[in-house]
Order: structure tokens, then sequence, then C-alpha cells
């Protein structure tokens, strides 16, 4: 069996110009240059182009007027009949419209999941019943345009909070999608770039999974926690992942290869400690491969997961706001996987430490500080630090090896790992996060009346 | 019975130039212009500026070469015969030497203080078992020339971490400190200007308790929460405070009152989130009031205490690095005053709603998202936001009369509260914090190899 993932470094995109590359976006239906050409994810070793997509399913995207920018902001990905999906939401108690009804649907339905429904420009989020009852009224005209059941629909919006959703346009909106919908990788990408709000990048991630002759695809697509309205009313950051896959599964079977999946990515980044009221996850899978999800192709089909959402993670942070460095926190030598975590994020949220990444300091006190105030209990007798492999600190000070200014001229580089063992047990985690550099507060600080 | 308190507007001076105004220290010895000047703490109604310092204590401050910038940087103040003193420390789990060695100085007199022992310029943290001997061997020099036990002098540092620490600067430095001591306001600010680091104000603060003829003075010194030292080694911040009274008490009297007025003030503050190594709050009872610490004097005392904690604590808010903007959170109708403290912290630290303050942006769904992952059980619709006494959320929507320019506006000011009520109980808290600024990420990133 073999595993193929989309390389981490190649598989986003820049675009110079939003505004045009939508247009460029429509206007090449048929070309298939950004799937598998040279300024795209790169051609992956042994398939065809062709042959990427999960089967089943179509995608499609248009200008329903929502976003100021006028791009492409209503998005939807039809699956066949009998598609099951398995989702995970923000932790955040305070949730948008969608989110709840996207719960409810799931619920009530038993995983059925007939469309992907997705507006940007809008997170018909604190928009009180008026905001639940908008969202129904957006899955039930789908429903109606695509032939499906309502609560087959599962919802998502991303945008400005606190402002009316525009449910007209929305609705208005179905019969125009509707006769984009196609299963290009063109099409695809219409439905990655319409979910898109200040992401300079299109987020899409794949994986081929080759069992005894059979196979099984995943393609994923996400957009990153940078989002910014310059406008009146409040801007919103969010992330939204949607993962489809031609597997044969079940609603629970779904659920069972996600959550550790999400746990390992998704979960383990941070750009700046703020959890989003919109955030979701969605795992699709049409059945059209004929391949169940069982036997040697589950764990196969875990492999393949992760590297998606191992890449897509990456993505994220990659495009965070304002960020000059990606740095992997890896804490081993922890009693649990848990408190690796709790260390992992005490320094990922610390401002100190993630200032002193953006100017390239190896200011190894910050990080000591960060791990000693999590709550987790060490030694710092015990503890070792290293950055980019180099030593930074052990014995309770600074390492006898510690080279300032090959430490720096390394932290110079836009990715590095400081690797941090506490000393006190065999567990550990692997934590992608950034810097916090002054472009992220003018970014997040830019308001105008 | 009457507290005067110090105002807290006027508590604090602006140093213009550090390095001058050290001198201009040195040298204005003997004219009391800074305690009750115009430019000074103000005179407080109802009582003489030469009554205000606590009786039978004395302070001094010399420079020892340990600041690079050649400024005051050891300070010592002597405590009479049997005065008692309790402390209180950061939760951070790697400490400094000086909070290893004042424990276990603490612990070993039963809280008998003779000295307070502080030096700026290396916080002698993360130094190993040499930073441990250092620390005694400083305490010792202090007891031979103050005519003290070794283990009644409190030792305290600050400065860059993981340099070894420069004992014999100490050392040396201990007649002339001994030379220069002395029961006078211009004394007390040797102290207080001794232990500044990267402060741009001096911070004190006084109360004068009068019960039935009698009274009680209370003096607070600070350092504040922003320290960077723009040189080889890890900056590193740092808050210190020290309060002398001349109340009669024992150890565990101070202990009492000193908790629950820690943790209204100093523990409900927040710059930028990140605990130090070396925080300190010490109280000393000289006892030579007279006045004992019971009966309606406790209450009084605990009053006056509390306002020159609070005090303390806006002035090391208001001069944190790069604020911009200082922050009041009122969280009312929670469970418990713990869920309150939780609920503020995360807004506090959130940086969407601190980069959101610095550009006096009224954006109320940032503050909403915080408290949703907070982890504090609530339901958005019964919600209340109120930004300055302006009615801003409510409802589960933004409140129907919601003006969004008054909010604005009144944003623009420098300091205003931000009142949530969560509507699930009646308990409330009271947080302290500021904006996150484009100056405070230049201050932190400032790296010089």
């Amino acid at each position: 069996m073999t595993v193929f993932g989309g390389n981490v470094k190649e598989s986003g995109r820049a675009l110079r110009d939003a505004h045009l590359s939508d247009d460029e976006a429509v206007a090449k239906m048929g070309h298939p240059a950004w799937w598998g050409g040279g300024d795209g994810l790169g051609k992956l070793e042994g398939m065809e182009n062709d042959v990427t997509l999960p089967l089943g399913f179509v995608w499609g995207a248009v200008k329903a007027g929502i976003k100021a920018s006028g791009n492409l902001d209503v998005a939807v990905a039809m699956a066949p009949k009998g598609a099951v999906g398995a989702a995970m939401f923000t932790r955040n108690q305070v949730v948008a419209a969608p989110v709840t009804v996207g719960r409810r649907h799931l619920a009530a339905t038993g995983g059925r999941v007939s469309a992907v429904l997705v507006n940007a420009g809008n997170a018909n989020c604190a928009t009180g019943a008026a905001g639940i009852d908008a969202c129904e009224r957006t899955c039930v005209a789908a429903a109606e345009a695509f032939g499906c059941i309502f609560d087959e629909v599962f919802p998502s919006s991303t945008g400005i909070i606190g402002v009316p959703f525009p449910t007209e346009k929305v609705v208005a909106a179905m019969p125009s999608v509707k006769a984009v919908l196609g299963e290009t990788s063109e099409h695809a990408e219409l439905f990655a770039r319409a979910i898109m709000t200040t992401d300079t990048k299109m987020k899409v991630a794949r994986a081929v999974i080759e069992v005894e002759g059979t196979e099984v695809r995943i393609f994923g697509v996400a957009k990153g926690a940078g989002m910014i309205h310059p406008q009146m009313g409040p801007p919103h950051a969010t992330m939204l992942v949607y993962l489809f896959t031609d597997v044969v599964a079940k609603a629970e079977q779904l659920r069972a290869v996600m959550e550790p999946t999400v746990e390992g990515s998704f979960n383990s980044i941070s750009i700046d400690g703020d959890t989003s009221t919109n955030d979701t996850v969605l795992l699709v899978a049409s059945g059209a491969s004929g391949v169940a999800l069982d036997g040697t192709v589950a764990e196969s089909f875990a492999n393949g997961l992760k590297l998606v959402c191992d890449s897509l993670a990456h993505q994220i942070v990659d495009d965070g706001e304002g960020v000059g460095h990606v740095v992997t926190l890896r804490i081993s030598g922890a009693r649990t996987k848990a408190e690796a975590k709790v260390v992992a994020k005490a320094i990922a949220h610390s401002p100190l430490c993630k200032t002193a990444w953006s100017s390239a300091d190896p200011n190894w006190g910050r990080l000591l500080a960060a791990a000693g105030y999590s709550g987790v209990e060490f030694d710092p007798a015990f503890v070792t630090v290293t950055i980019g492999g180099l030593p930074v600190f052990e014995g309770g000070m600074r390492a006898a090896a510690f080279d300032e200014t090959a430490v720096h001229e390394l932290m110079l580089g836009r990715e590095y790992t400081i690797a941090m063992d506490l000393g006190v047990g065999e567990e550990e985690c692997v934590f992608l996060t950034c810097d916090l550099t002054a472009e992220y507060v003018r970014i997040n600080a830019d308001y105008s009346t």
C-alpha cells in the first residue's frame, strides 16, 4: 500500500491579487493549470492529476455580493446519495448560527451530508434567533436547488460578526451556483477561493491511498485563522476545514479516525491563542471508491488523513497574520501528552517568547519562564532546551556549548524547531506556532470609523 | 478613624532622563522636593509630609556598577530589632536564587526581617547552585555591615537572567550603602530609584491610618513588569513590591491581611500574561508606631494597605511596555469570583482584544469570543457588555442602543472600563490590564547581537 501526500512546502499558492485572481479563476475553467502546474500544488509522484480528487463530489462557487471586495463568496460542495459526514466544532461557548444548525443537522440525519454550503463575508454570529432562522432558510433554499433534504445541508459562515445575515443574497445565488458545479480541480479551486477571507494563499492538500490495486482519495481545503474586515462591525477570525474522501464509511468510523487526527493537527496549532466562534472541521465520505474503511485500509486512510490535515494546519500557520517565523515546539520528557501540550501552549501564547522569535533572539529565559508558569511541575535542573538542534539550556543554566551567534543565525530562517525536554517522563507533543510581529498588531488594530 | 491614600493619578512621577535623574536624586539629599512637591506625590490632605513614612526604617541606595547605565542599582532598607515580615512570591516554578533564599530565610527566622537587600541589573536566575551561593554571600555581607543575622536579610534581584551574579560588586557596595541610609523621603526615593529597570516612572504610594489619636503608616514602593536589556543575554521582566509599615504585628497577622489584598491588586493585573521568575511582594512591620494590628485598627489597616497596593498595581500597568490604554475589566454576574477572574484573564490575554483597544475599536465580538473560550459556562443570550457605561451587547446581539462612534470616542481616552455581566450568578471581579501595541512588540523584539 502507498500513501501519497502533497508536499507541505508546495501545497499553498500565493494570490498576488485576490480580486483579479477570482476573475482569472472563473475565466480559467477548463484549463487545468493550478492543480498540477508549476505554480500550483506540484505533480505528485506516481499518479495522474486527473485522478487525485475524490470521486462522487462536485464543487462550485459564485459571487453573491457578500464580500465587500466583490469576490467569490458562496461555495457549495455536493456529495452523492448516501454520503456521510462527521464534524468537529469550536469549543468556544459563543458559537455562530451555522455551528448550531450544523450540529442539529448531523444529529437529525445520523451524519448524512448531501451538500456543504459555505459563505464568506458574514459569520452569522451574535445575530440571535434571527441568525438561526436565516441559516435554516439558506439550507432550505440549497435543498430545493440541489434536490436534497434540508437537514442534509451542512452550513458554514465566516466573516463579520454581529451584522444581520444577508439571507436573500445566499438564497438568490443558489441557481447560479448549481450552474457552475463540476468535478474538476478547477471547480474545486472555486470552492477553495470562495471561502478565503484575508488568507493570502489558497490552502489545499490531498492524498491518495492505494491498497491492493484500489484507490481511496482525500482532498482537503481550508481557510486560515487570519481574517480582518477594516469596516464597521467587528472583524473575526475563523478556521474552516473541509475534508472530502471517496472511501466507504459510516459516520462513527469517520469520527473515530478524525478525532485523533484533528487533535494532532488543527488542535496543535496556534497563531494568537484566540479561539474563534465559527471554527469547523468537516469530513465527508462519498463512498464512490467502493473501498471500505476497514482492515488495512483503515490504517492507510488514517495516515493519509494525517498527511492532509498536517499540511493544511501548517499552511494555516504559515499564512497567519503578520507571521515572519514558523516555530515547531517539541516538548518531550513529560509525564503525559496533555502536560506536554500545556507547556507548549504556554510558550506558544507567551507574547515575550513570540516577540523574541520575531527578532531571532535566542532568549531561552523567556522559554523557561513560560514553561515555569504553565502549571506543569518540573525541576529546571533537569530541563534541556535546543533550538534547531543547537544546545541552549541544560543543568539549570545556559548550556556550556551555547553559541548565541549560531543560534541567532539559525533563527533568522523562516522555520525552525525549539525542543524542550522536561526530564520528568516519557511523553511528548509537537505544536506549531509563529512569532508575534508589529505587523500582526497593525493588521488587528486597523480600525476605520 | 481615617485613611488617607495617595491619589492614583498623582502617585507616579515621570523620569525624563533616568541617568541625570539619579544624579539629581543623590545631589538633592536633604531637599524634600519630590515627596510633597508639585512634581511629586502631591500633598495629602490632613497630614504633614514629614509624618507620612513609617517609623523605624532607614533606606538608601548606591551605584554598584551592575546596571549597564551606571545608575543606582543596590538598594537597602533596614528595619529595627524585632521587625517581622511576610512575603508572597511568583507562582512560576522556575524561580530566581533570591526567591529560594528569601523563602528559606523567612521560614528559618519565623518571619523576622532586619534588612531588605535589592539589586537591579542581574536577576540571579537560571544561575544554578552558584546563584544560590552568590545570593547567600551577599546576605552575609549585608548582615556583617548592618549588624544583623544573615538570615534576617531578605534578598531580591531583577535584571538579566542566566548571567553569573556579580557577587563582589554587591558585597563591595555594603559600606557605601550603610553610609547613605536615612529615614527621610529622599532616602526612600533612592531605594525606589535603584530598583527601577526600564520603568519610566518611580512607583510609590502611602497611606496613614488614624485610630483614636494614634497613627499607623504604610509606604509602598514597586518596580513594574516592564524591563528590557537590549544586550547579550535574555531580557527579563519582574515585579518587585516592598510594603513598609510601623504597625505592631506578628508575621501571621501580616500574611492574613496581605493575601486577600495581593489577590485583589497585584494578582488582578496583567500587561502581557507573562509571569516572571522573580516576582516578590514583601510586607515588613517595624512595630515603631506602638499601635497593634487588632480590633478596629486591623480593619483600617486592611483598607490602607489596599489603597497602597491598588495604587502601585495601577502604576505598574499604567507604566507597562508600550501601553496606550489602561483598561479596567469588571466581570459580574458570575457563579464565583474565580470564574469571573477566568473570564477577565481570557479577555486580558487575548491579542485580538488587546490590539482592538490600541486603536479604540469597539470590537465587542472579540470580547465575547474570548469569554466564550475561557471555559466558563454561560449563555450569550443573557450576557450584557458596556464600555465606559455605554451599551454595546445584550440579548445575544449588538445592543439596540449601541452607538459605535460614541464608544469609539470614549475609547480614545487613556483609561476606561469594560463591564461584562455573564448573567449566571452574583459574583464579580475587577481586573486591570492594557492594550497591545506595535511599540510593545518593538520593545520586546529589540535584539542586538
